[in-house]
């Protein structure tokens, strides 16, 4: 067992380090996994899951427990362990389950930290591209591969007309939110579909300028937050608060503020 | 000047040996672009092009005139050269430009020959993911990755509502189109978004159960053809035609005749 010092403006390498750690122990379940026949279930929200999944957090909590046992976890596939601890680990072991099923390798491992709510670091891990993005509080965001390690930065859009947006799936959108979402889509240069969080480490490399999706789960979003962060993008909820534990999980990413606002103005029906 | 034999109900190895070798070529040149600052033209159609389609299509162009003079060649940025030759080869350099323009590896480059108008080989090759699919008349259709060169084969489904499809957008139906197409999604099990090329290979290695797409030129599916007949699949147009070059691009691949059959009911309006 080891102790965390509760001064948490910026986020300790060793966390950052432990982390990483955990991405890859999941990305080796993943891999071991990928496009091999493995049996399917169907959760109670309709979603697949498989062993892999199952697997890959099971490592990671065990992981956790030993290092460090009074942290919280919540994870998408075994649910919440000490939810009032001051550190709480958020873990998707297979985010894009439906691409991993069907041989996409834009599937990832989620791994976020939160401290008293707020997100302190997270990794986006691909595990079947050999690559990561990493970000934590008080320290750029970074992108591990084989080559080596690199800081990434967000790209300057300020006009929502020329801004490439990044969404898994234009379905995610019912009700009210459809026709906000289709005004939005309709401002931007181009839209492109799939990717769940591979579309966050896009946007933290500067290859894309917006990503907007819709009821999400925190194990979804968590680990993409300090990340698009870190590499100065604006992260917030359709109505421009903080992404949290509590939210609804719309969440709207921005690399540059300008197109933030705009998108803001057009998802909340403030136009 | 090399001669080849007039009669092509079996495809010659050398000639997929010389299309794995263009495909090469130009998944060098996409790779060096690739995640790179690259700049981008707007063509007519208002699809994004940049240095890389071209240079990789110009290699592929050199090479064909060097060892085949007489053959034809039409390629997405140069266009048509000797059209009434009995050998074309139709090369899509990037498909999935967007893909490539924003970091995402799911780009391809698409090699096709056809004779007599007929498709006698395809490579669908992923520069960015060390995989391609080959096709080829006579041939069981196989993927070739660092560890080697295995047959393919799709997969059964005989039930449509089992079915996962595959589309690049949903946005590419347009007017009646779209109709039809949200009738059959709404059939399936499943559908994902994003891929272009990539998703017929998903298909011809048994993953994926459907790939429906509309008003696509002959260099986005040619290639795919060989690729998924030669796993066993049925590829039609949505009135069950055979894909030809003066085809309206509208494709209906499946890997399973049954799920064909009703997915070719529901396009075509004749349920």
């Amino acid at each position: 067992m080891e102790a965390v010092s509760d001064s948490q403006s910026t986020c300790p390498p060793r966390l950052v380090d432990f982390a990483e750690e955990l991405a890859g122990m999941a990305a080796a379940v993943a891999r071991s996994y990928f496009r091999t026949s493995v049996s399917i279930d169907t959760k109670g929200d309709e979603s697949p899951v498989t062993i892999a999944d199952r697997t890959a957090e099971q490592r990671m909590r065990e992981a956790i427990s030993q290092r460090f046992p009074d942290h919280g976890v919540f994870g998408e596939e075994f649910g919440v362990d000490n939810p009032d601890a001051d550190y709480i680990w958020v873990l998707d072991p297979i985010d894009g389950t439906k691409a991993f099923i069907t041989g996409n390798p834009l599937f990832g491992t989620l791994v976020a930290l939160l401290h008293k709510g707020r997100p302190l670091l997270g990794v986006i891990e691909m595990p079947a591209l050999g690559e990561r993005w990493i970000g934590a509080a008080g320290h750029p965001s970074r992108r591990r591969d084989a080559n080596g390690l690199q800081d990434v930065r967000v790209r300057p859009c300020p006009d929502l007309g020329k801004a490439i947006m990044r969404t898994t799936s234009p379905d995610m959108f019912q009700g009210p939110q459809a026709g906000a979402y289709t005004s939005l889509e309709q401002a931007c240069s181009l839209t492109l579909y799939g990717g769940d969080c591979f579309c966050y480490g896009q946007l933290a490399s500067g290859f894309v300028d917006l990503v907007v999706e819709s009821s999400l789960k925190p194990y979804d979003f968590m680990a993409a937050l300090p990340v698009v962060t870190g590499a100065g993008a604006m992260a917030t909820d359709w109505q421009g608060r903080p992404l949290t534990l509590d939210s609804a999980g719309d969440v709207l990413v921005a690399g540059d503020p300008a197109v933030h606002a705009r998108a803001l103005a057009l998802l909340s029906g403030k136009t």
